[in-house]
């Protein structure tokens, strides 16, 4: 934790009913807390409460480690709210897994570097060794754990250790070229951020520049997304497109992806370290 | 009003403190409203507090036409909070500005005339008398008031007289080109509409198109606003732009601007019929 | 035609040699034409060649009615080139088929009744009776064909019918809620235009707003087609998309949605009037 | 030189009148060469004629070192051609003028590094040292010079200097934040890209961010452009923008405004190195 207190983030779902703004708020007060940016939405169809709310712990009278306790005890627990509580002066550690693209990687090292984002980065992993250059120039550890078919499980088992030996809180795949396991995407709920480099749902799996331009489509896209168990449908985050005119080509569709790419990782990965994304159903509000 | 209740709009602003948004929430509550969108800044530079809340008056235990009036005494005035109250269920009346060109007027008449807007539209003024057959196609009175500098002030309160009459709440300029008096903008503070056909604050003024055709950008824009005494400065409420490439000369850029001013001006129009427009010195904050 | 003698268009490809765009511009010049505008690409992979060109008839030595002759005996012919040849002065004569939704109808009607598209619409066919007024205000013939399971084909053959004695070239699906038979699409190859109301290929067929939302997409789109037999996979002319934010819900969707239909449907039929889409194995090439 | 022969490209402008591009297509016809894209348009206005062709040297019959003249004494001098010739077979070397900001440089040394651009960069200079790191980690040398007031001319001629003795034909400042006099910038005259972190012409100068947010736009935007002697009113090559909602204050338009940086000053620098770029009386045509 830095000195400054910094912020309080709660994040809140539940069935919609009266008074659900007023007890958080009254929560906030009663702590002497300054809210500083408040974000409330209905859903008109499910009757479903959603809400992000944000306040200066300096002055606060309970200390960051007693909130969440006594906000469940008054609040959450007597309405029936799920909620999440983060605190803006933690920073956050994260791992990068590559395979041999280096753009996304690139851009991830530079943002962190130069201190645009408040992050750590203890590791990076690639089933490849191309870009240890890379992450030697930024000087962090890269570690190469080549998957086959008969090694995955064991080799997914050492990464995961990895991660826990570093204390890693969120796995970022900057095109990754491998398919995560269903035991290790589980033991990162919401917690691991691919990019697709598509419009998803347009073009899952393999090869989607070369699908869409065999379909005539007139933009591409790409769409970062938390990993569940199924491939490409995991809850989507962030997306971005660029329109294509008539002379563009296979090639054309890789170079204007990769700067949607890095685009659309990037901000994905702000908004989680911001703590503005709400899980729900397979769907994410961004509280942008 | 209608049969349907329907929601009530707070849109507030002061200086911050402790206690804001805990205050609004809880004569929300008090009353038996049910909140179904909250939105909530602080302005960190100027710790000045803005606010947007919509809840159901369904159930809630005021009538609207008492509403304001315990708000002030119980909140907004003991809290120094600027306020301002809508209603739903509301029918705005509306007035629309013509002059000869016609891709603006259609646009919006058709989205009265299809039900997409609560709106009526009493009346349409022009200072020439070209589009009277669109006005009547669609079965909208047109009166022509044709301006020259001697006649300027008398027309203007003609104009202003007949809007009275029509009870007259919002005034849409689409692609009026006259300049109002500021008499007449004194009398419509925030509630006249412009459409300027350029990326303000870059090419006030006339022929926006054959300057940015000059200077070569490579994307054209259009701006809406609020019309104040000076000439394309009042508030901005919204912009969208499209891209230039390099066979497009200026007859393109009048084309594509056209599509430009008709979603921009509707955006604008949409945004303040549904009360989602704060203004605070010049600037908008539209709650989109 | 116009007194003006406009501009000609070849749109041309072919598999691609040495000496394509020489023999068109050389063929252009011997007639004395000035060529105005010229796009010409080769697609890398499939060395497949295409090209549109535009030159001014003014002081050409070929009358309109000679020049696809002569090109096809002196060019086309001897280098295997498929071609098409146009005139900017001819007008197009367009059918607006709709059901019950107007606004694509509003902004297609306003577009010719204000001289912005140089088109004739000779009438108006629909399956529901709801448009009628709409129709009448522009002062358009409407056709009413109810559709049934038993009579579809009879009326697919009047329409077919009124189309030809209306010297119809181009008919345009306004958001029209019925889907032709594979007899009517055939009788109008690449001058049937629709909207769908999705970025192709995702969410393809019904309801797509909502599918789109259940994804939890962050962009929406809209795609206009040429009509082939199968449904929603013609090719694609024309693109758009527009960004949700987290308070967007289905109604919010259709609501934005509206407005990306009515703009890449028009860009369509612009593009279409302009002769500047090629069609190629179920791809457009668009020259913007 | 590569091994490949690649392809030739040449730039030209000129007034109208017939012929043009069946001169240009006959002489690169008469040696064999295939043209694998042309464009070619008219403006309207000014009647004057632009064109960039590209084609395969591969069985061209002239050296590339023979080409431009015999263009000339065949073509260009004739017709008044102004003309430019490159070869895609040419690497270009680039230098980069930082000062403190490291999120351009970190972009394009990325893509220098990874081949995604075929450029090489001999050298980065700077008026600060802080970015010497970031230098190091891609391992390009990194030269310090200072500017103040009475050392500006002498420091300027040592860097012209430096760039002559690396051969460089291409200075792009990365967020340099000096003023290049115009005795420099005469030296690279449309060789010298400057990212201009507004949407130009709006907020030249100092601060845009700031004044962006003062005068309450919706959207900001970047510009990258040629320099010439005049501050940021050198002719533009690319632009970009992005919207800002009603949270968004002066922080978030930095950040936000970042990423526009890096994508419109990459564009504009990749669009030079393909040769796409013609310029004509401070306006460019990018042939994108």
């Amino acid at each position: 934790m830095n000195k400054e207190p910094g912020t309080a983030i709660l994040l809140i779902h539940c069935p919609d009913r009266r008074g659900l703004v007023l007890a958080v708020t009254g929560f906030i007060q009663k702590h002497n807390g300054n809210i500083i940016r408040l974000d409330e939405v209905v859903d008109a169809e499910s009757r479903t409460f959603f809400m992000r709310v944000e306040w200066e712990l300096d002055g606060f009278t309970l200390a960051p480690g007693e909130i969440g306790k006594a906000f469940d005890s008054d609040v959450a627990g007597p309405l029936g709210m799920n909620r999440e509580l983060h605190f803006s002066a933690e920073t956050a550690r994260m791992a990068i897994f590559v395979s041999r693209l280096p753009h996304c990687l690139h851009d991830l090292l530079g943002r962190a570097q130069s201190g645009e984002w408040k992050v750590e980065i203890p590791l990076i992993v690639s089933n490849h060794p191309d870009l240890e250059p890379v992450a030697a120039g930024f000087g962090i550890p890269f570690h190469h754990f080549p998957i086959r078919p008969d090694n995955k499980t064991a080799q997914e088992q050492k990464e995961l250790e990895l991660l826990r030996q570093n204390r890693v809180g969120l796995v970022v795949l900057a095109r990754y070229m491998q398919i995560l396991s269903s035991a290790f995407t589980a033991a990162y709920p919401n917690r691991i951020i691919n990019i697709h480099h598509s419009f998803l749902p347009a073009f899952p799996g393999a090869k989607p520049y070369h699908s869409a331009y065999q379909r005539g489509v007139k933009i591409i896209g790409a769409s970062s997304h938390y990993v569940s168990a199924e491939l490409d449908q995991g809850p989507i985050i962030e997306q971005d497109v660029e329109k294509l005119n008539y002379k563009d080509q296979v090639p054309d569709l890789i170079r204007k992806g990769r700067d949607l790419e890095k685009l659309v990782l990037s901000r994905a990965v702000w908004f989680h370290l911001q703590h503005r994304i709400l899980v729900y159903r397979n769907r994410t509000l961004v509280f942008a």
